[in-house]
């Protein structure tokens, strides 16, 4: 059996662990074998966007988007290719979504992000988790320290615009984060239970009666 | 003054780093100041790349080749763009066209190696060493243990036919170096003198004479 890729996306701060971490107890409890992965990666390219991204290393906006792609590639061979050949439910924190939303937001042309992200993996299923960006910063800025992205927040404005606008040309899920966990989670639950749902069978329409 | 950037390129061993020095000390005896550099650079994301070549990083192929381009707009940004900006002529071994030759004869689209190097600044020249794969091969392995790109017969093939197609579509130029160091040496100088020399003036031809 072939596993199912689903990608949380949203600004930072929106919640994706939360519900990445939730989502998987409960798809657990169901019987499915699940993975928890997320971007950028804990590998030698992902260590040099952290690196990055707390401001220790100086780098081109465009060499950064070509990174995120890289380790984008590095992700799908080592984690989630493995884990969906052993029919596993991959979670992933950010996915391809991400360069687009951040990258473009940063100033690159979508179109050019687009075409260094050709060949990853498309997910089965992404949902966006949207929040005002005060709340999100609210939020993190109780728990953690920011790196340069997250502690901008007219990058985050222009982020969370472009993750909207996405939304609407690729038919992504939007899921309103603003509430309470519980509620968030339950839509989250909703929508992946229909994503993974068995499939109808080819008909489920009454046979035809004679002269109708 | 706007400085010159010059691309040696050419498959494994054709004598690039001898002929990028050899070139660099005449043009210093012209009075010219020069940067003699190369990729993969010795940064942090082109020491990923080395680990790669020398087999100790196993690395998707596109993840490769988006770590290619990474590097070179890090390598733009950090070395050639000041040098050109401070007059001096830069000499890189390896350029845009290296991805292009090599990347596609590991099995990429050349369009889309294209793609992901759009942004990279254009040489103002850019000379192939020609040399046959065997002639490279049996230069290096008197030097040098090979990485897995240089030990690589069919690979260097590839490559050598990638470039030459390059350079008729292109307009690039190729020099044959299988001669003597001296003589390879002596047309590269006589095509840079031709590319560096003064702007001539804006019409050189003489006036028309009436009725003419």
């Amino acid at each position: 059996m072939a596993g199912k890729l689903l990608s949380i996306e949203g600004i930072d701060g929106c919640g994706k662990s939360t519900h990445a971490r939730l989502l998987s107890q409960w798809l657990r409890s169901k019987g499915y074998e699940t993975v928890v992965t997320d971007e950028p990666t804990g590998g030698p390219i992902g260590r040099i966007i952290k690196q990055a991204l707390r401001g220790k290393l100086k780098l081109p906006v465009a060499a950064e988007a070509l990174l995120f792609a890289a380790d984008r590639m590095q992700h799908v061979a080592e984690v989630i290719k493995p884990a969906l050949d052993a029919g596993k439910v991959v979670i992933t924190e950010r996915y391809t979504y991400s360069s687009l939303a951040y990258q473009s937001a940063r100033g690159l042309p979508m179109p050019w992000v687009e075409a260094i992200n050709r060949g990853a993996m498309k997910p089965d299923l992404t949902i966006i988790i949207d929040v005002p960006v005060e709340v999100a910063l609210t939020r993190m800025r109780r728990s953690r320290k920011l790196d340069k992205f997250e502690s901008d927040p007219e990058l985050q404005r222009r982020v969370r615009a472009n993750y909207l606008r996405l939304a609407r040309q690729k038919g992504l899920r939007v899921v309103n984060g603003s509430r309470a966990i519980e509620e968030v989670q339950a839509e989250i639950r909703r929508i992946v239970d229909a994503a993974l749902g068995p499939r109808p069978p080819t008909c489920l329409s009454a046979p035809r009666t004679a002269g109708s």
